[in-house]
């Protein structure tokens, strides 16, 4: 953590099955970072943190970003964190909960605002800094794991933040708005990764995305593949990316 | 099994750390054919068996066939069957153990003679006869495990067999003197695939194991890619090959 981490300040909170689940903001200058943390209920032993990035159109608090981090708290090992992209979730200055307006919001705004992607890699960068203070929360390595969207900033965030040992990218290429960014930051990228894709995937194309995984730097990098669409990602590639994060992050 | 089944002939018997391993023949005609079994050395319930191919070279009993039989074994709750595939092993005619002899044997014997795929199925088809015949092996569903010449002959082999009901292929595409063959089988296959590739093989391109894959008629198959060369497969796909077989064979 670095010295000028502003605190996590929490405003609700709720344990189920030992996982405790905690919505903070952090704030870093004018900008609010909505989030949610989650923790071991009964274990006070600092763990690594694992930050997880929902795609476009959803939230931190969205059903597979939900069960996932509390996957990653229940039998991993691990703690987990998620914070709304922009555009997104609590945000959403609108307070809108329109998926697809959400959507059409990012898209545009990641064509016009050359500072997207700098501003929320800073906004994790705070975030991360926010939990590692916490005595549950480990200093040090940690994961990220974020498709889509999730990749659009995992990516470069996976590049400039040297905490994160391993990471879980997909569903994206070296395509889009910023694709030279994508390219040269792909480039920087030396930790473990575990790059997933959709065989047919209706938003970013094969080879694209092939781009993507051959240009990572990484020499421990593998590339799941399964048939269907954008969305489509199985079950298994959850318990996949779970076991994943942990085999690095965990003894 | 059939009705037919010849039985397996057991030369030699080991046992070490819980597995059993047994050398057998299987008559069929006027061919024998060699294997190793392996089975769980303190259990007589009957598990299903996965049929292990080696690739170009080897043999039944080379290292990484060896310790994912075993594997099998201790780990997952199945047992495990290998043979030696044509000019490989105890199927040489001349004893020649030079791996670079029987690759090259191989090379001539794929393109020169009609019958080897066909041969080398109906041989794989009597050994499961042979050790579904035993009570502490399962009758009904079984898995292939194979890679490289263990798909040249899997593929069809998964493709002919019902009671294959998963497997694992991959180092392989859609090319070479049977390559129509591999086109039609692969259309055939509806069973659980896992395939496996290495994004620089040298041997198979990847065009055409991305072809393979598409071409399989399994809605249930992911592709699992690393960065390597032809035979530089990591430890890591044994571990998934044995967990993703045993989730398909084993309650």
């Amino acid at each position: 953590m670095t010295d000028t981490a502003n605190p996590a300040l929490f405003t609700s909170e709720v344990s189920a099955k030992g996982v405790r689940e905690r919505r903070f903001d952090v704030l870093r200058g004018e900008r609010r970072v909505p989030g949610l943390l989650w923790t071991a209920a009964d274990d006070d032993t600092p763990r690594p943190v694992v930050m997880l990035g929902h795609g476009a159109s959803g939230s931190k608090g969205e059903d597979y970003i939900v069960a996932l981090g509390r996957r990653l708290v229940r039998h991993h090992g691990l703690s987990a964190v998620s914070i709304d992209g922009p555009v997104h979730g609590d945000r959403r200055a609108d307070g809108s909960l329109d998926t697809e307006l959400a959507f059409l919001d990012f898209a545009a705004a990641w064509s016009a605002h050359d500072g997207l992607i700098d501003d929320m890699v800073a906004d994790w960068r705070s975030v991360l800094d926010a939990v590692q203070a916490l005595p549950e929360v480990a200093d040090g390595p940690c994961g990220y794991w974020g498709l889509s969207m999730g990749t659009i900033f995992g990516l470069p965030l996976t590049a400039a933040e040297p905490r994160v040992a391993v990471s879980v990218l997909g569903l994206m290429g070296i395509s889009g708005p910023t694709k030279e960014r994508f390219a040269a930051d792909a480039a920087q990228v030396r930790c473990p990764v575990l790059f997933l894709m959709q065989w047919h995937d209706e938003l970013f194309s094969r080879e694209h995305a092939f781009a993507l995984f051959d240009t990572l730097a990484s020499t421990d990098r593998r590339l799941h593949a399964h048939p269907g669409l954008h969305a489509a990602v199985p079950a298994e590639e959850f318990e996949a990316s779970a076991r994943f994060l942990a085999s690095y992050l965990t003894v």
